[in-house]
């Protein structure tokens, strides 16, 4: 059985789970590929704190210029994460016309495009698989699972940290604030939490999603992204009683020409799938022309999950190479040849859930709901929260037929100055 | 862009929403996998009948051995369906030196080592992505997605048909029967129903996970089968009281050298991912040693599901070609070596429901209960149905903790015997 040689670049939570899996898993890789993959090298600048994996003497070192420069390396791993030295370490293999695979979501964002040009140049390929959606093939899928379909849209829970305070939020009533400090302790959040919660990381991962479907790139900073920061738990509740939990999801679809691209919390019906995933598993549901609806689910993160998904990718181009080929992927294809344009935010047609707090006098909902109408939003549903106490506001929570974003935020900003609420409205999107 | 030509032969169902797929995607598919996919021709009996797709005028054609021998025909794709010419005519496709994709799993289940052999022995490549799972790409994700896992267990609704009698059932509240009869009706299951109710249908593609996750082949006629044609309406109502639905489940499992394939009809707690599976889709959930739980979802039958998942087989090889090769895929991998071995039913764990229609006398409930103790067999719930009418056998239900199953059959046959119960007792699997 041909032999193919790995090196791994970083010897962190990610590096220490693909050694693991290689070392674990050589034998029935190579029964399952017919290739013989083998761990040659794991480079780190510390090579003496216990990883939780033994690997086998003259395996570590702290030079990645050798471990790229090694012959017997045939394939190069980066899981050394940011953008600095992986970036150098990443086009020096592909300059080595070694093939390449990383998990590096914010390498592929910010310096996708130069990555791939080089990789094509060299002949290489680059795998990314783990890039999105951690132990879920979901990129694999798109590539390859789904090539025969024209995608119409992509909803996906993303974002572990986000799905587990919100399941937390909604199964314990618990307000935000104490659940992510609940979640920092216990690890599922980060000190600085806000790529999570403010919900860049979903973006950056839907971005990615849309170039696989539509070879379309949307830059990150022209794509509507809400977090869940400013959720209230009220609204989890409110949303509870009509049947609906509240999920971070991202949104791609395809109008025409046109691609939504969009992270927001959205309330999602308890018969839907993605309503029952849960904790910090993600989930992507996948609407193809020909394959219909399609759902991928499972860890979106954690050592051995992520490092399952850059091992398969290891595998396929192990694969590959023993058939004495590499063969360029087209990385994160472009080839869209400029047609289409990202959608406007105003143009997204939705259902929506409003919480209006409506002063408490006669006709103040009759005023909501009439302009509401005038302005084309239908309601679907409402439902006054509670008896007024003194003379606070009453939550009135509306929920409306599909409508124009744009025509719903002229009416709210008329309601606003109607002077008939006691405050902003909140508004969540429907799936 | 390279050109590789396509040959449908059987313009069936499947057959025309190939050629459909194919024609509508070419450009998108194109773009994707840089390889022009023509179809060049269609080979049927009957090329009179509309199909609902416009195919070039010239591609349509009754002779199968000149599409398989067409030079501009690289890939055969079969959707004539059977085991008779279907054989003949991959086995040709093959032995022309043509890759081949099907979707043919009964072909795939009784003449697979053949077929996978003459691959082989040809140096092409055969592809069945579309014989397990429809629309839903789970043969490749076994295959590639997952391959650096040891997959520990697939629990799998894997036929429509009884998924959506079973969805039914639950919902409506009617008997097996009703349903049925409905289904058939309406088109859901077919005029002899066996191979989908009885089971059979499912334990085919059980059989199929099991070699391409184990290297292993088990024969069909050691699988234990239970269908859903005895379910009874009332078990699906006291399970759905305890918390779970009842579901078709394959189960494929590794218990060190014994693997465990089996299809039974399971609760499945509503708080369980496949628990939400409903109507006629199908779903996999996988566990990996690395990736932990992961779920893959869809539509397992129709024209454009079905057809999703061979036009990607299709563009895989043709990917393949247009960089200059054919690469034996290892059909279904037999790599075991003899190692190991189907688990002996008797030996396998589970957790049990189980129905006794117990006799309206005293001490009745305690005999059962001391029985099922003495065998090992622990109670985790229990629960009366209703009170006794006259002198009618009162249904009580008991939920187990996990038993051997043959200490709980050699239990129940002591309680049959003990004369405390009026019929034989129902025994379901839970997950």
């Amino acid at each position: 059985m041909k032999q193919i040689g790995v090196g791994i670049l970083g010897f962190g939570t990610v590096g220490a789970g693909v050694a693991e899996g290689l070392l674990k898993h050589r034998e029935v890789m190579g029964r399952r590929l017919g290739v013989d993959i083998v761990l040659k090298r794991v480079a780190d600048l510390d090579i003496t704190t216990p990883r939780g994996v033994e690997v086998p003497a003259g395996v570590l070192t702290t030079d990645a210029a050798a471990t790229i420069a090694d012959p017997e390396v045939n394939i190069v791993v980066e899981t050394i994460g940011g953008t600095g030295v992986a970036k150098k370490f990443v086009l020096d293999a592909l300059k080595a016309k070694k093939c390449v695979v990383t998990a590096n979501k914010k390498l592929l964002a910010e310096h996708g495009a130069e990555i791939f040009e080089t990789a094509a140049a060299n002949g290489v390929d680059i795998y990314f698989g783990a890039a999105v959606g951690g132990g879920i093939p979901i990129i694999r899928v798109l590539r390859e699972g789904l090539s025969g379909n024209e995608i119409e849209s992509i909803h996906g829970i993303l974002n572990g940290t986000c799905n587990y305070i919100l399941t937390r939020m909604e199964n314990e009533g618990l307000p935000f604030d104490e659940v992510l400090r609940d979640a920092q302790k216990l690890g599922y959040a980060e000190a600085n939490p806000s790529l999570d919660i403010d919900g860049f990381d979903t973006a950056h991962k839907a971005c990615i999603l849309a170039a696989l479907s539509y070879g379309f790139q949307p830059k990150l900073g022209d794509v509507q992204v809400e977090g869940i920061r400013n959720l209230a738990g009220e609204d989890v509740k409110y949303a509870a009683d009509f049947g609906y939990r509240i999920k971070l999801l991202a949104c791609v679809a395809k109008c025409g020409d046109e691609v939504e691209v969009g992270v927001h919390p959205t309330l999602v019906p308890f018969s839907h799938m993605l309503s029952n995933v849960n904790d910090a598993f993600n989930a992507a549901m996948v609407k193809g022309d020909m394959s219909d609806y399609t759902m991928y689910y499972g860890r979106g993160a954690g050592r051995a999950p992520t490092a399952s998904t850059v091992v398969a990718d290891i595998g396929d181009i192990a694969r590959n190479l023993a058939h004495g080929e590499t063969r360029y992927l087209r990385g994160i294809p472009n080839y869209d040849e400029g047609k289409i344009k990202l959608r406007s935010p105003g143009e997204i047609s939705s259902r929506f859930y409003i919480r209006f707090m409506v002063e408490d006098k006669a006709g103040a909902f009759g005023t909501i709901a009439s302009i509401l109408g005038r302005h084309s939003v239908s309601i679907s549903a409402a439902n006054q929260k509670s008896g007024s106490q003194g003379n606070q506001p009453v939550p009135v929570v509306v929920l409306t037929h599909a409508a124009k974003t744009s025509d719903l935020e002229v009416a709210l900003a008329e309601i606003e100055a109607s002077g008939v609420i006691g405050a902003k409205p909140v508004k969540l999107r429907m799936i």
